[in-house]
């Protein structure tokens, strides 16, 4: 098979790459296990060398708003395509015309190319429950209606739209998939307002201390890269006929308060290690949080077989082994 | 104010410019009933000569999905914009380009030339309760989940996600309004399955025989055509403060039978009038039928002060008055 992934440098992408490296088989539209023959890794940065020299992957590199970018990366053989690439939540805050470009723009040029191609290939959209604010009810149901209060989660509910559609026409063989906020993210804290959920657990492993914006008894609704990436990977390999005529799904999650999350912390590592914590109150982060949804029912994803993570325990040892190499900094 | 209607040759759009220019009053963003000073008509096809006649009105007659024409009928000194223009449901399943240019693009193209102005306009975006569909609850109300199931669907809720961003983010003053079937449309039947709703009530006031091709159990949801424009006006009149931050709304209908749809024909008209329909089933048609949302609790419209008909006998007897004058074929 033929594969695209679009942001296949990010921190979802990089993984999803190893991922369907490593395995070596998709399910492909006739429903049967294929090899992975190539793999196209389209971004704005380059992959790591260890990618970059698989003799399986093709480098892509620029800007995703470039049709003829976009049109070499997803060539008319294309079995499958990962659309990962976005502007995040500040920033199409920031930029409204660039969150246009990415976000619905070149969305709904990933979906006329592969309609162009005329061979329904397989499409795995990354959405988010960003789709969700405003005046909700106390549990979001698959039901409930997408009510985004920023652009990133309208552009984004905007691609879950389109997805359907294409996929309603036959232009695509299209899945949408709503990523709870994912912890523990490897790397840097970014400018998103859910940082902290990540830093709160990383910095501390590794000796360093970071700040809690919020109260404790605050709640978020969580998923762990391993269960995202076991989703992504399920998402694309349902055949149509388990999706049905509606391809979109939140994925399962787990609402926690940052407490418990601190609490898990405590369990795996030590309280030397939970003590760095800083709970410091920003009443501008604790209002966004506040805005998120409550909590989630994804009575779809799970009667779909999608996963979800266990506890938080599990999630914070699987990144003491995935990210740490299995060490604690005492 | 200058105000623009969008889609002005249409049924609707030909009702509203003439309730704007006859009423000569709108409440203004400063949420003051100022006069129409000048009234610019967009459509392929030109309106009455009644209607241009008046000093007021400027025609521009042209091609919605041309930006120069766009721009030509929304100048800067815009105060707000009535967009009903749209290729319908049949029409946009049959082109898809046709209905993303028009439907999408155009929509997209005016709240653009309306943020350029920088001025904030009141824009009334005309969407559909085609909005919903595919497996929904037993009541369809204001926090389900849009899912449409056309590409004039999915078109419609696009454009109400992006009235509500550029309203977020102060581009514009937006208010989007889901129409329920409307009867009794004068005229011709078009190409759209609900058309016989209309022609079972229309045709034989004025003699004819009319086909209902569904079931007397069949429902429907359907408003007036007084109610749809008194309702459009007071989506235009409603200040931002009272709309609040989500700027969308089904709009009021009932949910009734065809069979009752019938026997108020027959209470208005007689038995005569009332026999003209003939009941000859079309599978195809009853399917389409018995997809649409079986009913509606349209609750944030009426606690916006949006009206409801009272019944199918009024209905009838307004349509009598309004295109039949008064006279009804025995």
């Amino acid at each position: 098979m033929n594969v695209t992934i679009t942001g296949a440098s990010g921190f979802i992408g990089r993984k999803l790459a190893h991922r369907l490296l490593a395995a070596n088989s998709l399910i492909g539209s006739n429903g049967e296990a294929s090899r992975v023959e190539r793999l196209t890794l389209l971004d704005v940065i380059d992959p790591s060398a260890e990618l970059a020299e698989d003799p399986r992957v093709t480098v892509v590199t620029g800007d995703i708003t470039d049709r003829a970018l976009l049109e070499k990366a997803i060539p008319v053989d294309t079995d499958s395509v990962f659309h990962l690439a976005a502007v995040v939540s500040a920033g199409a805050e920031e930029d409204f015309d660039l969150g246009m470009a990415v976000n619905l723009d070149a969305a709904r040029a990933i979906l006329d190319i592969c309609r162009g191609h005329g061979t329904k290939p397989k499409l795995v959209f990354a959405s988010s429950c960003a789709a969700f604010g405003g005046d909700m009810p106390d549990v979001i149901a698959d039901m409930t209606a997408r009510t985004p209060q920023t652009s990133y989660g309208t552009q984004k509910v905007i691609g879950e739209l389109m997805v359907n559609d294409y996929s309603r026409k036959g232009f695509v063989d299209g899945r949408a998939l709503r990523f709870p906020t994912v912890v523990v993210r490897p790397g840097k804290p970014n400018k998103a307002a859910s940082t902290f959920a990540s830093s709160i657990i990383r910095e501390p492993l590794q000796g360093d201390r970071a700040v809690c914006p919020v109260k404790p008894e605050s709640r978020m609704f969580l998923a762990s890269p391993r269960s995202i990436i076991e989703n992504v990977v399920r998402a694309h390999n349902l055949t149509d006929t388990e999706w049905g005529p509606s391809r979109e799904a939140t994925l399962p999650g787990f609402c926690m308060t940052i407490q418990a999350m601190a609490d898990a912390l405590e369990t795996v590592a030590g309280k030397t290690v939970s003590d760095r914590i800083d709970w410091e109150h920003d009443p501008f982060i604790q209002g966004i949080v506040d805005g998120w949804p409550p909590d989630f029912d994804t009575q779809k994803a799970l009667s779909l077989g999608f996963v979800r993570d266990n506890s938080m325990e599990e999630i914070i040892r699987a990144f003491i082994e995935d990210e740490l190499d299995g060490k604690i900094a005492g």
